[in-house]
């Protein structure tokens, strides 16, 4: 009882060998990848995989699902009044059911788009995890410590953050896993940092925050500290855990070099840091550097899609831009970044399809017209297609999305619960 | 036997008003707008607009239809490498019936994301006009002309432009209007505009031309002239005539008083100049110095959509990036850009939603999941919505696209064709 993909193209390995194979998924796993045809048993689902490209599924690495009920709530304000006067208020708001129902909107979005993991910082942990073990998405969870210092407030937020970690770490049959995340330098305080860093030690999972976003917080850090937000981290040893940085828009050649030496992972959210007007993140610096760049959408408020498929376009063309040099970011590496780098940054086992992988899997159809011709399907997935393309997903050899029906979640109710919802914070 | 939506959510006016109404169309004009119900007669169409936005119809001011034909033939390379190398080779070999089925494709693209009218400037203008004509598009055609000189194949090509302007201008009851084309300051010689102007004056047509692309036209023109490209064409008394000015990429703030002294309409091609690492254009600077810039997809071979709704949204996040002001470039202004702006710019009698005008409307559903919740309608459109969105689309009172279907084009036929032509234009 496997599934089959007959005559598909496909994108294989690392870097990418982009050919025409049957694939055999049994389990949870990749266990053939063939150049002649594979027979389908009785028992297996087949795909014709005729005018299709099955890709590793798009791994959102930076994320806050609840907050897809916020989108379009606020938009066209810079990033401090849009947090302060418009996002907190209601977040204050938010209720454990509104978050649940909110993450699965996020998530059916994700899943639509053929995103097959995300890592998520958020609070309502628990609310958010259940929507994701009900989904069958593969996912990293954590709960975002907001705390200047270890008084009760501080020791309240760790205690959440263990919690998340208790709770989900290894559920799903290990489709959940999860993260410690300190908000950010800005909004934690050196002994809560500390702490976060005896937490993943203990736990053995990574951190995951924000860094060096806005030119203000860099700004701020080197008033306060007479350090960049990067070299506040190294200096407090948090890198000496692997590290999960989102955005680092503002980050010098030598916070770059930083990074680099110590493995840590940078999130590129570059729809998020363009619509809050914080700039546009060097990744063709920091990607030349030797850091692991994955790309994110950041919370539908600040984006306001949660489509891994834009955000990978957006996230080539403004690099080419900027700098105006049309080769950099090509379309494979395009992909890479919101595939298989993303994999290796929340350190999950998907991201490459290969024979003994996990079988996460996003087909798309490019026989339609948005894509017609197709010269190089890398190509027309990076620079042609929309997230309207995407067929099926498939998550841990599990269909989610099945010819563009979804098989876990159901979407009307899921509609019908979050307008409900969204009534309450309309202003 | 009109058409009337009811109880539809519409930006009206300009500039937009958004609000709930009923709208009559009557022939090819919007005859009535109204707060309370109206009274679909037997013989009307009536759409339900719970759920739906109406807009006026995308104008895509600067495209190339065919070239649709390439569209990833040929990527991550730097503009002229692109242009020398790959793409004016396979230029030479486009037949007239290869331009026809490629002009049909991107105009099945440009109706299934909205779109209602382009100012398209290519050769095989009759092949174009064809397609343009049986799809039911409203359109500006034009022959791009390259010439040095007013030798023999200077006198050419101005015939060329000549018949294509008493060919195609009124043609399908006014739908369809003409342009000049001088390709660029640099592929034109100073006799061949001045040619060009005499020829506009005498038809009463703009000039549509690329203008300040990249760095290096700029430089180039700097050593050859003496001028920068739009002080050049200013002081051959270009302007004198309605010009549409794509790119405007590399413009100094004097360039931009110029051009906004002479209403010299600029269209933003945002991707197109990111793709070929062009650069980004100053439109806020322009916008801001009373410039009308408008919005264009370019040739799908750089970008490589015809969608004018990831234009708008690309338009209005890097003008926020680049400048770090999250306040630029708004939702309605980008609306505004790719709407009545290019109405202006190529002077088409559409672009507002009011009574009185021709009824060019687009139609959108905001209750799929990826919209859902609605705050604010046109924050909807412009950062979260994507083409697959768009339900309805009519031009001169006509469905092109009803309920997702496309009226006028037999989209099959249209695929089947362009990828055979394909095939002989893969390397």
């Amino acid at each position: 009882m496997g599934i089959v993909f007959t005559g598909i193209t496909a994108a294989l390995g690392d870097p990418f060998t982009v050919k025409r194979v049957d694939i055999r998924i049994e389990g949870n796993t990749i266990t053939t990848i063939s150049d002649s045809p594979l027979s389908p048993r009785p028992q297996d689902t087949r795909i014709d995989g005729d005018g299709k490209l099955a890709i590793p599924g798009f791994i959102n690495a930076h994320t806050h699902l609840p907050m897809v009920l916020f989108r379009g709530l606020a938009d066209d304000l810079p990033l401090t009044q849009w947090l302060t006067e418009k996002l907190w208020p209601v977040e204050k708001r938010l209720t454990a059911d509104d978050a649940y129902w909110g993450a699965l909107l996020g998530l059916v979005e994700m899943i639509r788009s053929g995103t097959t993991a995300c890592s998520d910082m958020y609070f309502h942990v628990d609310a958010i995890g259940k929507a994701v073990l009900e989904s069958g998405m593969r996912a990293v969870l954590a709960y975002g410590i907001i705390a200047s210092r270890l008084d009760n407030h501080g020791k309240s937020e760790l205690a959440r953050a263990e919690d998340a970690i208790t709770a989900w770490n290894g559920a799903g049959d290990g489709r959940i896993t999860a993260a410690v995340a300190p908000h950010a330098p800005y909004t934690c305080g050196k002994s809560v940092w500390q702490s976060v860093v005896t937490l993943a030690r203990r736990y053995g999972v990574p951190i995951h925050t924000h860094l060096a976003e806005t030119r203000t917080e860099v700004a701020d850090c080197y008033v306060r500290y007479r350090k960049s937000p990067v070299e506040l981290l190294a200096a407090w040893d948090v890198f000496s855990v692997p590290t999960i940085a989102a955005h680092c828009v503002h980050v010098t050649p030598s916070d770059i070099a930083v990074l680099a030496e110590h493995n840590v992972s940078v999130v590129h959210c570059p729809k998020s840091n363009a619509k809050l007007g914080s700039g546009v993140a060097p990744i063709a610096r920091m990607r030349a550097a030797g850091v692991n760049v994955a790309v994110g959408t950041d919370g539908a408020a600040s984006n306001n899609r949660l489509d891994m498929l834009s955000e990978l376009r957006f996230a080539a063309l403004t690099a080419k831009a900027v700098n105006e040099d049309a080769t950099l970011v090509p379309a494979a590496d395009a992909v890479r970044m919101a595939t298989t780098a993303g994999a290796a940054a929340v350190r999950i086992p998907a991201g490459v399809i290969a024979v003994g992988n996990r079988a996460d899997i996003a087909v798309l159809d490019l026989s339609q017209v948005e894509t017609v011709p197709v010269y190089d399907p890398l190509s027309s997935l990076v620079y042609a297609a929309g997230r309207e393309a995407v067929c099926d997903v498939i998550v841990d050899g599990k269909f989610l999305m099945r010819d563009r029906a979804l098989t876990t979640i159901d979407e009307d109710r899921v509609k019908y619960e979050t307008k409900r919802i969204a009534v309450s914070y309309k202003t």
